[in-house]
Order: structure tokens, then sequence, then C-alpha cells
């Protein structure tokens, strides 16, 4: 097993699906949490100026949907086939537009005017996103309950992560897709997942 | 062999990755090129309002790096181990967000103050990407001169595209990349992209 370390703010933020495949898949990491306030200072010794990055046996991984679907893939949460593969990234690629929306509404300009134009894009986003991975849950035709095939992937991981975030702001965002919301149940009362839940470090977001 | 059908808009633009890969497999498919003065009445019938869209004996994928990985993945272009494989996705990750910072500037808001900012975006868009794309390509030990790995990839083939599209704007950015420009001039003189180059149907962009 190569030696990981994870790079990331000390908080869930865009990384914390990252962790959440490590756990699930118990593998162990370094998770290496760099305090916003060392930001300055720690940026340009990254290999391209952002987080997360990965270390794997020294060799480094940048973007964090990369970083994510490589450890899926080394963990076999990356769906059994060639097409479940490509749906598996075709949900995440739609969570990740979707946490995007929602972390320019967080981080972006906090004055009413800019407020309401990226509240509007949020939920457009969160609309078309819940539209789209209904759309793919659909059609699968295992009946399981999970997002893609008949195993867990790290397309219902990271259905879970990302609608936690948004169902913590807008409680009834899934009231009309019981399929998603279905994957969330499973995902959160998954035994890995579960103890990983009661164990993570508290961050506010 | 399965049936492929790639629907996307009569141009280049953010599909023509996909017919390359294609061409550079000698896979035949069907290419649905779509007038964009169609598109307010076919955009409720495509799967998400976007394009392109990929059909693949009827199974539906969306999201254009979805079907471009896809598709390197059935046609063994994807990279050889699982290391390379996410390499190669680290380049493309940086090549769309540059495209994404060109698409900006040339669809967005055409007035001088919107085109200083975009301009600007793009500027260090192009910058950042080559930066990392050097350091990604300076990483592989093969002397065959392909980006990643001893075989031409989806990243040689996605380099190629989206510096074409970059230096027509600005022919200098790759002065200070040899090891890309390279990776260019390879893909450029590889016999079967010559004969697809030779070929394609003519559009502005």
């Amino acid at each position: 097993m190569p030696k990981y370390v994870f790079h990331y703010f000390d908080i869930r933020g865009r990384g914390e699906p990252g962790r959440m495949l490590f756990a699930m898949a118990g593998v162990p990491f370094k998770d290496d949490r760099i305090p916003q306030a060392n930001w300055p200072q720690v940026k340009d010794k990254t290999p391209s100026g952002s987080l997360p990055y990965l270390e794997i046996d020294g060799t480094i991984l940048t973007q964090s949907l990369v970083i994510f679907r490589h450890l899926a893939r080394c963990f076999g949460l990356d769906g059994e086939n060639l097409l479940d593969k490509s749906k598996v990234e075709e949900i995440t690629e739609y969570l990740a537009e979707m946490k995007e929306a929602a972390f320019a509404c967080f981080l972006g300009p906090q004055d009413e005017e800019s407020q309401k134009s990226l509240k509007e894009k949020l939920v457009n986003s969160v609309n078309k996103t819940c539209v789209q991975i209904d759309r793919i849950i659909s059609s699968n035709k295992s009946a399981e309950g999970w997002a893609v095939g008949k195993k867990v992937t790290f397309a219902d991981i990271f259905i879970f992560e990302a609608f936690t975030v948004i169902l913590a702001a807008q409680p009834n965002v899934l009231d009309k897709f019981p399929k998603i919301q279905n994957v969330c149940r499973k995902m959160e009362s998954h035994s890995v997942m579960k103890k990983y839940l009661s164990q993570r470090k508290q961050t506010p977001y």
C-alpha cells in the first residue's frame, strides 16, 4: 500500500470527499490539515497554489476531482464496468458544479445584489443537479438502491456529502427526488460511514 | 463495437476533442452537428439541456470531460497504469479550465471593462495551465516525448487541440515551454491526426 498524504485546509469544504474515500476503503493516510491563517506562507510551496493536493509515495496529484477519481479507482469504488465508471463520473461532475455554486454564494461578495444573483444561480444548479442525478439513478437496473450498479461507489459517497451541505441550507430540495434521498439514507447508515462520521474532526463547514 | 452518436454544435468549440478521439482510434461514429439556429428547438429534447452528449447503443452520457474520458478508456488512450491515468486526467482538467476562460472572453460581455477583466483571467489561466502541464510532462521519465508515459494518450490530443485555440490569439504563450511545444508538434505530424485535420469540416472556431 503506498504512503498517502492528503493536503487540505482544516475544513470539510472541497476536500472532504477525499477523506471519506479513504475512510470507506479503510486505507490509512496522513491527513495534513493546513490552518487557513498559514495559507499565505504555504501557498507558494504547494504544487499548483491550490488545495487539495495528494502525495502518493512522493508523487503529486492536484485537482480535487482528479484526486477523488484516482482514489476511487485504486480502492475499487469507481464502478464495475466501462459504462458504470462513466456514470459515476457523470454524477460527480454535476455534484462538483453544484458545490462550486454553493461556495460562490458563501465565499463571494456579500452585498444584496450579488447575493441575489449568486443564490439564483445556486437554486438553478441544485435543481439541474437533482434532475440529472435522478435521471442517471433511474437508469440503474439493480434493485440495491445505490446510484450506479449493484455496489457502493464514489457516486454514493459524493451524493451524500454534497447534499448534506445543500440540505443544511435548503432542507426541501430533495422532496421530489426519493431515489437521491434513498442513496443519502443508505450512505448515512452504512456502518463504515457511520463510524467515520462519529469520529471525524468537527469543523463549521 | 457499439454504435456511437456524438451530438454537438456544428463547430469545434468544446466538442472537438471528442471527434479527435474517434479519429485517433479509427472508430466510426455518427457526427450529429446541430446548427446553432436550431438550438432553441433542440435544447429541451437533449438529456441535460447542454451539448455535447454521447449516445452509446442508446445509453446517454453527458458532460464533455466525462465523454472524453469514457472514449479514451474505451480506446486505450487513457494511460497505461493508475498513476498515468490520473496524470492524463490532471492535464485535461487544467486544459478544460483554460478553454473555459477563453470561451468566457469570446462569448461573454464585449464592453471594454468586462473584456479587460476576462482577458486578465484568461492570461492568468493560460500561464497557470502551462506551468502545471510543464510540471507534469517534466515528471515523465520516458524519452518518447509524449505528455504521459511512452505512448500517445488523450492528454496529447487535448494539449494539441486546446493550444491550437490559444496560440491563434496569443502566438507566444508556449515560448518558454518547449516540452508542451514538442507534444503539439508530435501530435500535428502524427499520420492519423494529419489525415483527420486535412479532412475535417472547416468551421470558424
